[in-house]
């Protein structure tokens, strides 16, 4: 595991600014993951996605194994080759995919069973096929199998479904073989601090390269989220990367980036994107709205995106139109919007001053509300 | 109209090099025009575009007025502006949509009302608007309004639209008033030798800035069409750009530019790059087919694309996917393919070898169809 390393370079109060290095390259840290579900981030192709400032990428073990499959991926030369990234590359585990499509599945102590959302077949996931399919793929950062379950729901339903997290933690852990690829940990069990607590200190036992904070962002309202967040950070280990999944808002990370968090990775830029709305410092702009029709500002003057070398009124009319390029340039606008929203932010942890940004941010946002 | 200019570089027979020079720069012809109906390149920004190696784009009069509105182009800058691209524009003068939306369109002499595709609303269009739209939304080159009609067709009928269309550019040409946009005529008259003379002598004595051969790729075959500009371009000025309209296939352009064509203008390469077939030397390639699942090599070794960049299995698997990219990237690849083509046509005539490049690209594109 030589050629990973994760380097911390500044902290202001629980916030860090670190270096994680992966075989493809180095992240700055606190970083933002777009997500490339099928091997593709949505409408924006690899030079434009690097444009960004994108320095790593998600993609999904559920999906690339279903279609078209994990072997296709590594006959092509894996998933860097396959995606034309030649950064990191995380992939999940499909444990997400267990709660968001749970009418489709069973689950037993050995794995879970999916009727795919393709074609119906049968397909199962254990840890152990979950960490198979990732060395496949061949990603530098592989995620072990957990047990998502919907937010609120009842403590017991919580903590077998924690339990049997961390049981899996320990299979995937042991049927992992790629010298190349590291393994991250998911913390589960849901708002509960003794759950999380119990969650933690198993894996963190079992010493991973790595530790996701799992299970939020799954029905709990945003300050229960943090509070989660808050609760958690403590457990883990200092020197190890934290990465928070499937969240969020640019609020959200901001405040999770405050209390110790050093990855995230979320559809909003680019499924907001591809559904006209786009993040500027002064709160969403929906473009479909006709106020903009004949608004020949871009969305952000300062922005050096490719979008905002057009006004607010072309990129209404495409989506008007019904053209591909509205989806593809808002989506890139929001990337944009996340790289530069990050990197702010390790600028303002270097410089001991990320409280008083979040504040100035947050100020921005808040004034479009109302 | 001190910046337009055509000047002949060197000929091969009836075909020949030229420089166009616009307010928006020089275009090298032959030269293939990608289409932005509605103010975009489907799928291709406009830096993208750039890189395919286009030159100038077309752009619809007649969806551009229904939405957004040349008033709307005009207030955010006007076309270049509106859509990032600040190289030559041409804009058709919704002529075609005369043809190709005839259920929809009453005609007479003063001009065509349509009903909206888009919400039923009754719209006029007459030559003196046709060039009022342009005006404003200040393309380099506009066309006047003809008259299409499909073929094959009666005598009288082709004969009375062409009149009509001749009638029509006389009209057009007393409307145009802007000394930045220059106006080609276009010539009509079925496959029919004696109404193509009268309609070219007649456009000719107006002395128009370019003539385009319009009324064909209307349902006549590819023979026929040939035929049609075979017959045509020498009833036109030497010393004028000529403009094959709507035309067509790598090998249809090969054989008019060999005919002494210099312009050219076809949804076939975005429409067939979003529908998954890919030009290339060896002919056309389907990616959807099974078996590119596996095939690491690229559309074409040579390419400088970025689609080419990736494998087919990996193009294939996006549109099997149903990813926005893959009609994204062989959108790229097929322009890309065009510009080529054209850059190596331009070569082989300034060569005088036009004939045997002909020969031996045929050769390659019709192995593939066996």
């Amino acid at each position: 595991m030589a050629s990973f390393a994760f380097e911390i370079l500044h902290e202001d109060a629980a916030a860090r600014v670190a270096t994680f290095t992966t075989p493809h390259g180095a992240v700055e840290t606190p970083a933002f993951m777009p997500v490339g579900t099928q091997g593709t981030v949505k409408g924006v192709d690899a030079g434009r996605l690097r444009e960004t400032g994108a320095q790593i990428v998600l993609a999904n073990t559920y999906h690339l194994t279903l279609r078209p499959g994990e072997q296709t991926v590594a006959a092509l030369g894996g998933l860097h080759a396959f995606m034309g990234w030649d950064g990191p590359i995380l992939t999940d585990s499909g444990g997400f995919q267990v709660f968001s499509l749970a009418e489709r599945m069973t689950i037993d102590e050995q794995g879970v069973r999916f009727r795919s959302h393709i074609d119906g077949a049968a397909v199962e996931l254990t840890p152990e096929r979950a960490v198979a399919i990732q060395e496949q793929l061949g990603s530098d950062v592989a995620m072990v199998l957990d047990h998502v379950v919907a937010l609120p729901n009842e403590r017991d339903v919580v903590a077998d479904a924690m339990r049997r997290s961390l049981r899996w933690a320990e299979r995937c852990r042991a049927a992992a073989t790629r010298p190349d690829q590291s393994l991250f940990a998911i913390v589960q069990g849901g708002l509960d601090p003794e759950l999380r607590a119990e969650s933690a200190a198993g894996l963190v036992a079992m010493d991973f390269a790595g530790y996701a904070i799992g299970g939020l962002s799954v029905g709990e309202t945003p300050a229960e989220m943090i509070a989660g967040v808050e609760m958690t950070v403590p457990m883990l280990p200092h020197d190890k990367p934290r990465y928070l999944m499937g969240v969020g808002r640019p609020v959200d990370l901001l405040e999770a980036i405050a209390r110790g968090v050093d990855l995230f990775d979320c559809v909003m830029p680019t499924r907001n994107g591809r559904n006209a709305l786009a993040f500027t410092d002064a709160g969403p702009v929906r473009l479909r709205n006709q106020q903009y029709a004949l608004d020949g500002e871009p969305l952000e003057a300062e922005c050096p995106c490719r979008a905002c070398r057009h006004s607010r009124g072309y990129l209404r009319h495409l989506f008007q139109a019904g053209e591909m390029l509205g989806p593809m340039l808002v989506s890139i606008h929001n990337l944009t919007y996340y790289g530069r929203l990050l990197a702010a932010a390790r600028q303002a942890i270097a410089e001991d001053r990320l409280g008083a940004f979040l504040s100035e941010r947050r100020r921005g946002w808040e004034m479009a509300t109302v």
